[in-house]
């Protein structure tokens, strides 16, 4: 099957037109794209600052299409389903992780588009497994940053954070505002932690109950408040002040593949039982939770649409901070 | 009631006797003691190093003795038995920590020889619900460091490791030798690492199944291999590499009052959901658990006992790192 789609040819390259053939397999789908989210890890893709394949490649890991044909192996889906794909794209289905559920840390998990051509195109082939289908009263537009920034919010807060639990999100981009929207509607006290003290009124209408300015200041005035704080900021923190937020008991939890480094006394975790925890993504079983809890809860994603072939504009608009909160590419 | 025992006079100091006065509340119990550990944060106290209240105070938070009266509120601990007392003494039994059987966590929580006297002494009165019954057939000379040295690596262990998994033990002094006995006895395959390789024959006679020396080209070969790691030795370690060293959805225990920072790229945590946790202690459940745990699988600490009046002699010894690999005191 032939797909077009832009891609980056070269290292910080803006894109260009790129047509690719790719070959259907048992266990595959394709499928015709109709949405797909800009994920700041698409940016740092195309800079070269991620270890990748070969340019040219097509970016794009938040995507929403229809299926418009499947391998001979599969049978849940059906040409015409709603599915969305995400950062992972296909795994070895033989190791612990895989038999366990655990699909997104199998060692030889494949990425959407690294090494491969992702969704800032008119289609794309996967592996069923990571077709996961759209509830019908999730819109596409929501559903497609959900693949890639919602699953990387939902999941901590789906291990770590209990209804009624006080959750701060430090960061109020892309992924910081599916948190806010996850935490409120899971019941929990949401704090927004924000270094841009105009994003008050955002946060608030996102759901959140609390701001907090990042200074010093007024971080040293919150102690043992947070049962879960999730950074979806660098990792360049205040590290002592934001283990001193954190609750007895309470997770710290840094997502994405953040610069800076974290540092910090071994004091802050000791005296009581407080933790770090890394979180990437999320399984395809995690990924069909969440937009199920999207689909019961009514939850819209914020997005700023561009048409596909306005893509070097999107991308411009994502490095500079001015697409509220996630960009989303339509053909 | 009039105890007797060994204080230090101020900071630094050698120990020299001391007699004080305490009374009988209606929740507490008299313990005429029998062992008493030497822990390393006693040689923190004596030597000022953590905030505590005045000098001269009597070290010592790994007791074990026998009741000799019990306070009008106590029904459950009787005259004559036998009990252990660890690092804490009281908590405010009214706060949510203490409600939830996580009195460990109170912020009000009394430690046993911070603030008032401890156990180097031929008495104490604690509160009934911190003296805890060492079952018949836990010897008293394991029983009394287990109340520390010991919890302070069960607690993560049956928290974090379950039987078969890779259990990694870094350090082999008093807290690690517990981390080997315990993770052995748990069915987990337990590794050493240390920086003395004169350690492995020990390590192994302890029950480990493997010794590593830690050694930057040993640390690097040994890749997503361990489920936990316990460290016992100071925090200045090589972070990145023991966070590699972690398999995916793995834990790093960081136990006790550690010099030495964290210091670490997130990357470290988040490609496959890796963590990093604190743990002090553990909850009287806990300790009772952990005795009986000792008690079923007839657990013997590694100790060398010293003369009450000697403790000038075993407080150096503890220091020079040549007891083995716990010293404890009896009268």
């Amino acid at each position: 099957m032939q797909f077009n789609g832009y891609a980056a040819h070269g290292p910080q390259e803006t894109l260009s037109t790129h047509e690719y053939d790719d070959t259907l397999d048992d266990n595959d789908v394709a499928v015709q794209i109709t949405h797909c989210g800009i994920c700041h890890s698409d940016l740092h893709l195309i800079d070269g600052e991620m270890p990748m394949g070969d340019f040219p490649f097509i970016p794009g890991h938040e995507i929403v299409g229809t299926i418009t044909s499947t391998g001979s192996h599969v049978t849940a889906l059906n040409e015409g389903d709603r599915v969305g794909v995400g950062w992972q794209c296909n795994s070895c289905k033989e190791c612990e992780w895989c038999l366990d559920g655990e699909q997104h840390n199998c060692p030889e998990q494949q990425a959407t588009c690294v090494g491969r051509n992702g969704g800032y195109a008119d289609g794309i082939i996967v592996d069923k497994d990571f077709a996961i289908p759209v509830p019908e009263n999730v819109s596409s537009e929501s559903a497609a940053p959900m693949m890639c920034g919602g699953i990387t919010v939902y999941t901590p807060l789906s291990k770590y954070a209990e209804p009624g639990d006080n959750v701060a999100i430090v960061g109020l981009g892309g992924l910081g505002h599916f948190g806010v929207l996850f935490s409120d509607n899971m019941g929990c006290n949401t704090t927004v932690i924000s270094t841009s003290p105009g994003k008050e009124q955002q946060a608030k209408e996102l759901g959140a109950n609390t701001f907090i300015e990042a200074t010093q200041e007024q971080l040293s005035e919150t102690k043992n408040e947070f049962d879960v704080i999730i950074n979806t900021a660098p990792a360049n923190l205040d590290w002592d002040a934001y283990l001193g937020a954190l609750r007895p008991k309470g997770s710290f939890v840094q997502v994405g593949a953040s610069p800076g480094s974290i540092d910090f006394e071994p004091f802050g975790l000791f005296p009581a039982d407080k933790k770090i925890v890394g979180s990437h993504i999320g399984s395809p079983s995690r990924i069909q939770e969440m937009l199920n809890f999207a689909a019961t809860n009514q939850i819209e994603a914020a997005t700023q649409q561009y048409n596909l072939e306005n893509v070097n504009q999107a991308l411009d608009d994502v490095r500079n901070g001015e697409a509220r909160f996630r960009a989303v590419l339509t053909p």
